[in-house]
């Protein structure tokens, strides 16, 4: 416990972004003021929305500071404490940035239990990201036994939970994914009725051989041209749950959807969301999400990089699509 | 009342409408059935909606057939009657299409009184456009006092209710429309707030003028560009009631909405509807605007093209925008 390792932003990216534009330095490991708590970092997350917060353009939160460390959830366990709500030994989950120690004044900060499911899930399908598909798929899109849902990015942390939960609706679940073995992953273990590989080149038609009946529902994480197909296949009344973006997110020029039109012949409700909006639906979503995962009628896959010098590659990884499920690093 | 004038679809155009897809020719005036009513049409009414039914594209509505009157709605006066609902001399609303005399089995039909407001009326302010200004704004949209809405094609049937519900609703009122006339027009007759020109060339910088505090409700009614530039100005948690896009329905290619990060950015609700989904509101809404409009608290304004005959040509002419207000043909 010499040194603090930390992940500093170190330039804003303009379409992709590089490894060069983080920096990894090594601070002294600070000291729990009054009310403050020091935490171990063990896990951290990586999520497409970080790529937003590098970037200074118009967003839902702050931009990241360049020179600091880069914002992020991550999983830890106090080791000091100096008052407050928080003891040494508690394991607790919040925004305690890209680094291996972090302090706090407990704001944000989330007390987990490491024994109901394994640590890593609060970052994942008993975090942010599940709590997210349950905000879009049961708040806003609402869908009914007998629907078709609909997810991109579908093996993804946010995706595998909506399709999922999608079948617990009793609704036909179909995912949109990049690649055949991540389509394999979401039909074969996380139990999707069909999974659509959008590089295979012929998304529409295979998006309505897996859709005989249409599109009741969507849960949108990556827009562009997946959008715009999936647009062409909506049924009157439908609802579309905007989540995500990650198409645009590394393009200078975002795409123009043309299929516009549906939205209106369709009667189709589109609602932006951000989970972090409602915390009533957020605390009673992880709770809900918990409780399934440690039964085993929510299944998950992580995708680990081994320390957190590696996060900037894995995160870069995921932008990319690389990951299988929720992109971790092992942080201690 | 020896013949019957009416307007046949004679082609499906694609792009632009031109006076050739229609035919006009007469046929004998017909005798009705049992438990059917003929009605001499006194005004026929030309809506955009128009364009949707002249094509085999996918809408919400089954499109005109070839060979057959256009479709459309009109007033007109009970001239003969064989039982059912309606009685000789009762005056009614309902789609009877482009002709001098029409037959019905009396559904869709609403008897209308010719003393509280114009006829005609019943085809613009009083009648679906109305209804759907009234579905679009209050419903979908529900603006609370000191908002902002915005409204394109601001002159136009729809487009002047809508602004004017929202200055009832305590909201400030700002119009898009094509040229400065309209745009006067909205703001020194409809009591609009602000009206900006599109035509003009500068519409995001004149729109965020005119909107300083940004754009909470968005009634569209065009689509295309001013959509994209309307998106980049919406507040957090905006709603925008999907109306229209007239722009498209005479383009071949459909404009690529490029600022659908907006939506997500800002939670937005986007609502595509149609008014005759909503036969309660429906209904509410004709009796609240026939009375705000009997009172003079709803104001508007009609271009009136004289002669069956003469209906293609205001048709072309109100798809490109030069009609002020509701577009009606006095056919007899």
């Amino acid at each position: 416990m010499s040194a603090n390792k930390q992940v500093l932003l170190a330039n804003r990216p303009t379409g992709w972004v590089q490894e060069s534009d983080f920096r990894i330095v090594e601070t002294p490991v600070p000291q729990a003021g009054p009310g403050q708590v020091l935490v171990k970092v063990h896990w951290l997350s990586l999520d497409p929305y970080m790529r937003g917060r590098m970037s200074t353009g118009k967003s839902y939160a702050k931009p990241a500071e360049i020179g600091q460390p880069m914002v992020g959830g991550a999983v830890g366990e106090v080791i000091a404490s100096a008052g407050g709500r928080f003891q040494v030994g508690d394991f607790v989950v919040g925004a305690l940035g890209w680094q291996q120690y972090a302090l706090s004044n407990g704001e944000g900060l989330l007390r987990i239990d490491p024994v109901r499911v394994p640590l890593s899930a609060y970052l994942g399908v008993a975090g942010m990201p599940g709590a997210t598909a349950w905000t879009g798929l049961l708040e806003h899109c609402q869908p009914r036994a007998g629907e078709t849902v609909v997810v991109s990015a579908a093996s993804g942390a946010v995706g595998s939970v909506v399709g999922q939960l999608a079948r617990m609706q009793g609704c036909r679940a179909v995912g949109i994914a990049g690649g055949q073995s991540k389509c394999d992953y979401a039909v074969r273990e996380l139990g999707f009725d069909a999974c659509v590989d959008y590089k295979a080149g012929r998304l529409y038609e295979d998006l309505q051989a897996a859709c005989p009946d249409g599109i009741d529902c969507y849960f949108e994480n990556v827009g562009g041209a997946v959008m715009d197909t999936v647009l062409r296949l909506l049924n009157p009344f439908s609802r579309m749950a905007l989540c995500g973006l990650i198409s645009d997110y590394n393009s200078t020029e975002p795409y123009g959807v043309t299929n516009i039109r549906s939205i209106l012949v369709n009667r189709v409700k589109v609602q932006g969301f951000i989970v972090s909006d409602r915390m009533d639906i957020y605390m009673r979503a992880i709770q809900q999400l918990t409780g399934w995962v440690s039964q085993g009628r929510i299944r998950y896959r992580e995708t680990v990089a081994e320390g957190l010098e590696n996060a900037p590659r894995a995160f870069i990884g995921m932008l990319r699509g690389e990951n299988l499920g929720k992109q971790l690093v092992r942080v201690a």
